[in-house]
């Protein structure tokens, strides 16, 4: 990929800032509300239930809250209790209303590359939510562009390319999410960098190895610049 | 405007397609769930409730179904009928699966338009939905861009003429909302037609008159083709 970079898009959650872990605290709290039930199995109910749900809502919190909201009706009788549907609400809330934790090196690594390549940011998810975060971050002035996607699909990617008006092989994706950041990128033959996060989403997770010449995991943001 | 424009921005719901009475369908059958309570009373409760929370979730179906169940846990006692919370499920899909339905004229001024200026869709609301809305539309082909905003405020149309790479003064919006597709482009000093819609959400209300050379009111949507 060397000298052949133009663009470089960057992922947002978990890959600019920490997002996943506050989920699974999110999901830790919702478990715990029903005391009599084992939290592994309220926790595989709410994501069957997310999963099922995914393609009609999306990506995001009120998505996620819907989630719960449904798996307490589901775990419940005829009757739900009014102060569970309270503590959702404030579990979903606070998610909402969370700080953003930028990972470590970020701010330098985009300054480095900073009026040296187009930067973008492509993220999936609710577009309030992550609008709300871009400008909480303090790194929306490093952006040439934000693309807010509601799937990270190869078609997606293709879009985005081409609304840049670039093409895949002056194009850079760097993400954490094999998922969603890499495979759909190497597949429409632009080039990917993978910077692992510590907790990923069952739904994001891809365990076998990837060879593929477009592709690099590295072990933190900062060693993108060299491989430019 | 005449001559003067290049570039011209469609608001959606309610502009392109029904919308708002879906809404309004919606909600009286949430209030009818309450037996014992006027229907009324329930829509105030929940408008405040929305109202309360527009900022945190923005606009769309997920947070309507949101508080339709803030709503149904503040009216309800200690407990909450499972069934009635299975039932604000069912609304709401409903209205995830609503057809869309193109208002008059509107695929004939398209391809009036089409090819002699650069048309754009500008819509409020959730992401996934306003795409899946798009596609079920059989419009997408008419458009240059698709621009899905957070919210309508004159910043958000600044930043999006400037993406356009146009001048407010060859810039024209279409829309039926006075509060979202009016004034706020009347105020960076574009242009705007007001085609109104027979329902309008009481959040988008603006019942002044509007008095302003940018501005023209027309009945139906080819009525914008002669003032071009």
């Amino acid at each position: 990929m060397k000298n052949q970079i133009t663009t470089i898009a960057f992922d947002a959650d978990d890959t600019l800032w920490e997002n996943e872990q506050y989920f699974r605290q999110a999901e830790d709290k919702f478990s715990k509300l029903f005391e009599h039930l084992i939290a592994e199995d309220v926790t595989k109910q709410l994501f069957d239930i997310e999963m099922k749900n995914l393609k009609m809502y999306g990506y995001g919190i009120k998505g996620f809250m819907l989630g719960m909201i449904e798996t307490l009706a589901k775990l419940s009788g005829d009757k739900v209790d009014t102060a569970l549907i309270s503590k959702i609400f404030e579990i979903g809330h606070e998610l909402l209303n969370k700080p953003i934790i930028l990972l470590d090196g970020i701010e330098k690594t985009l300054q480095h590359l900073y009026g040296k390549y187009r930067l973008v940011m492509a993220t999936k998810g609710d577009l309030l939510d992550q609008e709300r975060k871009l400008e909480k971050s303090g790194l929306a002035k490093y952006f040439h562009h934000i693309e807010i996607m509601s799937d990270k699909q190869p078609a997606n990617y293709r879009k985005l390319i081409q609304h840049l008006d670039c093409k895949p092989e002056n194009f850079l994706m760097v993400g954490n999410s094999r998922k969603s950041d890499i495979l759909p990128v190497l597949a429409i033959n632009a080039f990917a960098v993978e910077v692992p996060y510590h907790t990923t989403w069952i739904h994001e997770m891809h365990e076998e190895e990837i060879v593929h010449p477009n592709f690099i995991s590295v072990e933190s943001i900062d060693q993108v610049i060299p491989l430019l």
